[in-house]
This record gives structure tokens, C-alpha cells and sequence, in this order.
């Protein structure tokens, strides 16, 4: 076993994504943090393996977090950690793990740096309310703490505010080896290469092959997205999907 | 008890989306299907009450559906219906469900007014795989079916082939009340409305108060959005809001 063979077979460091927000599941607001903490996660070598989206509902909190805490190596939670009665997730997350909350001097003194005395109210003080034993998450927008707690990564629901939290959290994160792929676009509909692509995803199992149909200019199209850890494997699928695509497009323009 | 209190009192019609594809969970594919179905449902009085995303892995699917599935009203599942070999979505409903799968003489004649015979091939005819029972769901985009069995929708993840599919299904769907909302920009910072707004929302147990902060060219401002079943609730709690936002403007200023 080479050194990278023994890195590609290590155990993968896998991720979930708990949105916590009526606003969501109403439909007013249109989530864009799970695409980006998605594609954040695959960059860094994460894999990405569950999302829940649940209301502003201690008991739903709870019971999400607890089911996926215990299923991955990162859980990231966004929404609810604002000043407004809605805001419930710190509360939530202290209970999931039977811990006690209170106001953390830490997080006080980080939206002191905002807000001076006078504007530093009761609502403004919920957004230091942190779960005992938590650390915290930096928030280079606008102070209020995110913070984490066992594996579990809070933060807020705004994206530029969630956005900037992930950089700070991203280089505490253990990483896994960088998952590659190849998206080939076939310029055949999907169910004209459906039967010869089954065939090629059996022969080379350490890959995964996966098909996307979309509509382009000139009718349905199909992408195949080959991925793997491994640059070898990943190179001898994509050329068999390749030469595939080639002899297909022959068939059918013959 | 009028009329009006019987249907206001009446159990509420509730749902949750499975997404199904390790596209979105990679980010190569973002969703646009949450937000669409949640903004339609929310208008034809359905609660969506959970979302969950998750990989094409059978028994992740599987565990997923059966605890949606018992929870809500109606499920509506996205993605995984094609002609590939990643396209696992019926087999395990089928599974989920404890009953067989086949392909469906109903469905091979809707892709049969598509595809002539010698298109009609081995990939081409998976998407006639229909669990035992099931009832079809026409797919005026591109023939292939999506399909209901117990309390489950089995969609299309092409969001204008879901969206048909969703157009077709909505007549069938008992609805609740609709929800209705008023929402009213603050012009104040979150954290100076949070104490107040609070009180507001405890006065008045019979709506839901959502504050959602948002950057706008003049700085941080927050939306507040009253929601009730009841449009005399919803006028009496949003009056309240309105009068507290006036007061707190005056105070901030002065």
C-alpha cells in the first residue's frame, strides 16, 4: 500500500446541514446557503451527506440535530441566532446536548465592539446567550458570535454573516482527501446513453457516476459527472465515458 | 362556534420535501425546487413543516421517506426518476413502501406517444418502473411519469418538469386555510425591535412573528412578518407591530 493509497482509504469526513426557519419553509425566503456551504464543503475535501430544513420549533430542533450529530463528522447549522424572540436556535442547541445556557462575557465583550452601552439591550445580550462549554465563531460583519459545541457549527442564517463564519471555522475543520471530478457533456438525451452508462458505473465501482439531463438551445442534453478520490480511477471512467459518448453519437447520427 | 371559527380550527394540511441527488448535496446542482414548491404550498393553505435533502443511497432514501412520510399529510419527493443508473428514486419507494416494482403498461404508453420503438430502450423504459399500486402523475414536458402512492408524490428533479407535475397534483390535495402574512419593513435595526416585538408576539399567541434582518443600501433594517390563519388576528397583531415601529422610530430619533 502506497502512501496515497493508504490516504484514499482513510475513513471520509462527512458533514450535515441542519436550516432552522419557518422563513424558509413558508417560501419567503429563498435558502442560498446550502448550495454555497455544499460547494464549500466539496472544495475542502468534506462530503456533504444530509440537509434538514426545520421550523422555528424547539422539540424539531432538538430531535434534527441529535439524529444528525450522531450520524457525521460535522454538523453546520444555520438561521435563528439573531435578537428577536424567533431567534431560539442557542437555546435548542444547549438543550440537545443537556447543557446549560447563559450570557458568555466572551460574546458580550465581542458585540461591545459594536454597540455601546446605551444600544447593548436586553434583545441585543440574547445574541450572547452561548451554550456552556461552547467555543466561538468570530463574526467579522457583524459581532454577534456564532459558536460550536461537540461537532455542531452554528451560525447565522444571513448569508454574508454565514459566509464569513465558514472562512473562520474552515481551517479548524480535519478535511478528507479532495473528492475530483470530470463533467462531460454528452449532446445525447440521457436515455440514449442510459444502458451503455450503467455499464461503465458497474465496471469501475470506486467511482461515482452520476447523470444530469437539462435542456439546452438545441433540446435535451444529458452532463455525466464522474467523481472520485482517486485521479487514476477518475481518468480511466472518464475516458470510458468519453469513448462511450463518441460511439453513441456515431450510432445515432448513422 | 361561527363557520368561519369551525374552518379556522380545522387540523392544519401539512407537508415535507425529500430532495433526492448527490448533486445537491456536492453543490455542483443548486436546488430551486425547496423554494418553489414552499412558496406553492404555503399559497394553497399546505404547511410545509420539514425539507430533507439526501444522496442516492437506497436505505438513506428509505429512512428518510418513512419518517416523512408519518409525519406530515403529504410528501412530495424531487429527483431520481430518470433513465440512468443513478436514477434509484422508485425502486426505493417501492422498497419504503413493502411493495413490488414493475413496469407499468400505463406508463410505457405515455412514453410511447414520445419515444417510436426503437427509442424505446432498456433505459428509456425505466422510467415506466412504477411501485405495485401507484397512481400516475403525467408529465406534459417529456412524457415520462411521476407517480403517488399512499401519501407520497413522486416528482421529477428538472424544476419545469416539476413544476408541471406539481400543477397536475395540487387539484388533487386536500388544502387547509390559507396562511396569510403582512409584511412590514422596519426601518430599525433588529436588535432595537427584538424587546418589544417580543412582547407583541406573546400578546398574541394566535399569530406567528418572523423578524428577518437584512442589509439595504442605508444599512442594517429588518422585515417583520405576521402570520395567522385568522385575518383578524393577523389586522390586530400587525396594528400592534406597526404602532411599535412608529414608537421606536420616534424614540431612536428623539
Amino acid at each position: 500500500m502506497t502512501a496515497s493509497d493508504a490516504m484514499l482509504s482513510a475513513e471520509p469526513v462527512t458533514a450535515a446541514i441542519l436550516v432552522i426557519g419557518d422563513e424558509i419553509l413558508s417560501g419567503r425566503t429563498k435558502d442560498k446557503n446550502i448550495g454555497y456551504i455544499a460547494e464549500y464543503l466539496t472544495n475542502i475535501g468534506i462530503d456533504l451527506r444530509e440537509v434538514r430544513v426545520v421550523p422555528d420549533i424547539e422539540d424539531e430542533i432538538v430531535a434534527a440535530l441529535n439524529a444528525l450529530r450522531a450520524k457525521v463528522s460535522y454538523v453546520f447549522t444555520t438561521g435563528g441566532i439573531g435578537p428577536t424572540h424567533d431567534d431560539i436556535t442557542a437555546d435548542a442547541v444547549a438543550k440537545a446536548f443537556g447543557v446549560t445556557i447563559d450570557h458568555d462575557p466572551r460574546a458580550i465583550a465581542m458585540l461591545a465592539e459594536r454597540f455601546p452601552p446605551d444600544q447593548l439591550n436586553e434583545a441585543r445580550l440574547r445574541m450572547a446567550r452561548i451554550p456552556a462549554g461552547a467555543d466561538l465563531i468570530a463574526n467579522s460583519v457583524s459581532k454577534a458570535p456564532g459558536f460550536i459545541i461537540g461537532n455542531v457549527h452554528v451560525m447565522a442564517g444571513v448569508p454574508s454573516i454565514m459566509q464569513a463564519m465558514l472562512d473562520v471555522v474552515a481551517p479548524t475543520l480535519k478535511t478528507g482527501v479532495r473528492m475530483l471530478s470530470e463533467t462531460m457533456r454528452a449532446g445525447l438525451k440521457e436515455g440514449d446513453i442510459g444502458t451503455p452508462l450503467a455499464a461503465i458505473a458497474k465496471a469501475h465501482p470506486e467511482t461515482s457516476i452520476g447523470s444530469y439531463p437539462f435542456f439546452s438551445d438545441t433540446g435535451p442534453d444529458t452532463n455525466i459527472v464522474v467523481r472520485s478520490r482517486d485521479p487514476e480511477r477518475l481518468a480511466e471512467a472518464s475516458a470510458a465515458v468519453a469513448a462511450m459518448i463518441a460511439t453513441e453519437r456515431a450510432r445515432l447520427a448513422g
